[in-house]
């Protein structure tokens, strides 16, 4: 694997997706996607009114029908199919845009087009292609659709088990017999949605002649009869868009929607989600970037003490802080995207970071203006905009893949890599033909940061010499997260999937060291082309890079530490207390 | 000073007040208390209804007049003058039943007498007393009352610099100008009081007969002309308080409504704050619990890859961390009020710490469990009832005292008392006529910290033996605490005021070593006397000791450490960069 994270498990650095940082526009490219982006911006600026919309609970006509007309609903269909056949980078930059102004607009687009129909642009056969995302493109099927698949992303085995067998019926036709009111899902655009992606499970012949149930993806229309919904449910934020409740009872299925091969609906769905993440940061980036606006604002005008409070370290500190978390997941989007548009096969982890990310980071974000705006009740007033943000940005961290569900994704499809390395690496020592060289090297560095040698990692030469420090940063937390890693594949071997909180630390470390890679290499581009803002990029590095490298450390050292891990038995014995008892187990201080 | 926080500055360990856990209700005063909580228990489960109080933006008629029936207007109100009489123990055990119910409901009330009429109550002449404390404390006079001094405890010299200017108008009255438009101030009740207790500057005649303007505060009605209000605001949470703009126009004040003595303002409001804060840890603590309960039903009940979710590590930790919040919350909440009924006579910094962390602990809880209602989209939706709690919970970080302030004055005041103690200590080396033992002791001990040896603080024979480990913590913290402020203080002097880095660290190790001890006191109390929860407690204390004393390490070290210092001033650069550009300074990844 050429991915970044995926080495980092085996200590391994491998820069080439990050370093330099990837530029993959061409000139056409640029010039097409500025010329997006500006009408776009007026739209959202003119045209699209997210408190009213948010008060509406559904986008307001006019603004849908300027959408549709803008080809909103198809950026990434190829042209000659309706959409506007934007890359991924060219989208992520489009998709910033409604970040700033409307993240309840964004996650209808979102829901349709990045997991929707996602999965016929990327599996559908032509004749599907052709006969489905023309009218999805244009939006004409008025509803965006939704993927019937809401939690393999959401991290259960939910979709899997939800009880749907497509069996062979009438027809050559397959049916989905669900049953009424069993097994509903709840689905971004589930009330408004004509086209879903289903996934059943389908009795399948195995090559030992064996007949096996496996998922298999279908391509379901509302209009096949037997798709019902329910009212849009109550949301705290992203309140314009349709979230509800779906039931499919005896949906009838043509042979010809299947979609992808029979049996391969789990890879389909996998597929979908890595593919339909990487647009999360940069509409986040986009949100952030709007915030952190009205925060100066206020810091920069705003007086106590006699003075503007933005000359206050606390809310310098604050301020500061909203620009690294900014700099971090606008350098994450780009880089994902990026790497995406130059067809790196495995970008998988990567986005799944900058998923979980970005919406933390957003978060964070939109919750530090908070005692900003803290004078004259404004901190909890609507006027200032941030607190529907605020509401707005509450699921990111949940959907898709709750942050929870995409950290043990990444640990252990990380330390799974570095098994198979590991194990790779005993075999060949025991091959008396083996390469020798190949094999002094390896276990020389395994060996050399056993005793913490320095292993010779570096980013010389790749790097710009002012971010020296920064890139040192780098090349020792990767030395460090490789040496935990392997400790903790010796000591647990498989059963490694049992410690949570090992690997919570283990993924929050790896987030980390790749948030300090992609800055690195941002900031460092700009130093080395000269840009007006390179020094300023550079503070923004060296300062998210010292203060990472701080909690890699940390996070690794609890890893392997004896005092850590009776903290993390303790934690897990007051948890089942806690659950037994269906609340606070301890007694009040009062005796009632 | 007998504070512990305060003497934590001075690297002293002075366990009076938290050791060993107060206990200061008598045998009646607690069964009375008991009588109470029963009834108001069951009228916010029967009675009151938050969701559709939140709905109304007001509280129902019928829960008004069922509150003020109960007393809940008046509950610190002496019996002889209408009220329940209740002592801060016993008021903090009442709110904290608010608290798990309706946090709008609690800041309305809490705003009525922590705050609004608390100045009377401590500053009030008898015939004060007799006039205003019946009708405020029986609800009769509609409105709960609020305090006209909505900054300085908000953390500006806003309320001091109003603009008002109380001069002796014709009959002996004081007029405050003020002018209509000018100077509105955002007040909870703001819309419905009749009372104000409002803070204006007036020309006091001083010892030297130079006539300078001090603050001098008033009982101001509604009825005496001149006041106006602006409709409610719209809020993101605590939807049926009340807040809205107060205005002040030459409102002409009876002499004899002065509050406390003339030019003595200031020390008034300050009273009025630090006696007003302490019913939010316990209002919190009580949120908390109940966030707590629906949070681990569904932990119990939902079920992911075939299996409850709260057998996955994710989860426990989730669980085990918000237990480890509710726990030190409610026994910081129930230290404090024990202190102030013991008349302990300084316990400033310990209730402005309980404002901070219960106010931050109650967000990360309420926060916490989204990920566990993930599936089903249930993670906003309103069903839960904990979206509302997180909406109302937003507002605590950031009024009375918004944390980043308080942080500040307990960073600062702390450092002013160790300032002061140097001081001393200095004087008494020079002095040949100096106690030659003490000076030894105390030198010694600050040059043994220098060096790292132990100091010998200890908690032996104050603690319960199973909590050697964490008593040992929580010395171990003290000792750093103390070199690191005196390394601060040495450093900077009195300009240390302008260290706001540092001060946000100073306080949050203060803040954590605090945490510490009450947990302490606690949980050793509880297995002193043999209660059935001890161990679960011994548990709680333990895994947040660990934690904390991490924390405390990590901050301190940031003190010190030349690298933290790069940090700071490369974020204050970040952030004047960031403010004078108006926004995001560095250039976009794909150039525009």
């Amino acid at each position: 694997s050429t991915s970044f994270v995926m080495n980092l498990f085996n200590g391994q650095l491998v820069p080439d997706n990050v370093f330099p940082f990837p530029s993959v526009l061409s000139e056409e490219q640029t010039q097409f996607l500025q010329a997006l982006v500006d009408p776009c911006t007026r739209f959202f600026e003119e045209v699209n009114d997210a408190a009213e919309n948010e008060k509406l609970e559904h986008v307001e006509e006019a603004t849908l029908a300027g959408l549709k007309e803008m080809g909103a609903f198809g950026l990434q269909v190829p042209e000659e199919l309706g959409g506007v056949g934007l890359t991924n980078t060219q989208y992520a930059r489009v998709v910033e845009v409604v970040g700033v102004h409307d993240l309840g607009v964004g996650i209808s687009l979102g829901a349709h087009q990045s997991i929707g129909f996602k999965g016929i642009l990327l599996f559908g056969t032509q004749r599907q292609k052709e006969k489905y995302l023309p009218k999805l493109a244009s939006g004409s099927w008025e509803a965006p659709s939704s993927l019937a698949l809401p939690v393999v992303g959401g991290g259960s085995t939910q979709g899997a088990g939800l009880g749907f067998t497509a069996v062979p019926g009438r027809d050559g036709k397959r049916e989905i017999p669900g049953g009424k009111g069993k097994n509903p899902m709840t689905l971004s655009n589930g009330g408004t949605a004509e086209i879903f992606t289903v996934f059943a499970k389908t009795p399948v012949k195995q090559p030992t002649g064996e007949v096996k149930d496996k998922i298999s993806a279908f391509i379901v229309e509302r209009a096949f009869g037997g798709v019902t919904s329910g009212p849009p449910e109550k949301k705290m934020g992203i309140k314009c868009s349709n979230t509800a409740e779906v039931h499919f009872d005896n949906v009838k299925v043509p042979a010809e929607n299947l979609l992808g091969e029979h049996g391969k609906g789990f890879m389909v769905a996998m597929n979908i989600l890595n593919n339909g993440r990487f647009g999360m940061a940069s509409a986040l980036s986009g949100t952030m970037r709007g915030v952190i606006v009205k925060a100066v604002d206020h810091a920069a005008n705003r007086k106590q003490f006699g003075d503007t409070i933005s000359n206050y370290g606390a809310i310098q500190e604050k301020v500061a802080r909203m620009a690294m978390l900014h700099y971090v997941t606008e350098s994450m989007a780009y880089v994902v995207s990026a790497n995406m548009d130059m067809k790196v096969p495995d970008y998988k982890l990567e986005a799944a970071i900058s998923k979980i990310f970005a919406s933390e980071a957003a978060w964070l974000v939109g919750a530090l203006p908070g005692s900003l705006f803290a004078g004259n009740g404004r901190g909890t007033s609507p006027e200032t905009g941030v607190e529907r943000v605020l509401r707005d940005l509450r699921i990111f961290r949940i959907f898709e893949g709750t942050n929870d569900i995409l950290r043990l994704f990444v640990a252990l499809t990380g330390i799974e890599y570095a098994g198979v390395q590991l194990k790779n690496l005993r075999a060949t020592v025991m091959n008396p033909s083996g390469k020798t060289e190949v094999i002094l090297k390896e276990i020389g560095m395994r060996a050399k940061r056993k005793v913490g040698i320095p292993t010779g990692l570096s980013l010389e030469g790749v790097v710009h010499p002012g971010l020296d420090k920064s890139a040192y940063l780098v090349t020792r937390a990767i030395d460090l997260f490789g040496e935990a890693v392997e400790s903790l594949l010796l000591k647990h071997g498989e059963k490694v999937i049992d410690q949570q909180f090992h690997l919570k630390r283990v993924a929050d470390a790896a987030i980390d060291i790749y948030a300090m890679a992609v800055v690195l290499s941002r900031a460092s581009r700009s130093l080395s082309l000269g840009h007006p803002t390179a020094e300023h990029e550079k503070l923004l590095c060296q300062t998210w890079s010292h203060e990472a490298f701080e909690r890699v450390r940390e996070n690794l050292r609890a890893v392997g530490s004896s005092a850590w891990n009776q903290a993390f038995a303790d934690m897990k014995q007051i948890s089942n207390a806690v659950v037994q008892n269906k609340g606070i187990l301890a007694a009040h201080p009062l005796g009632f």
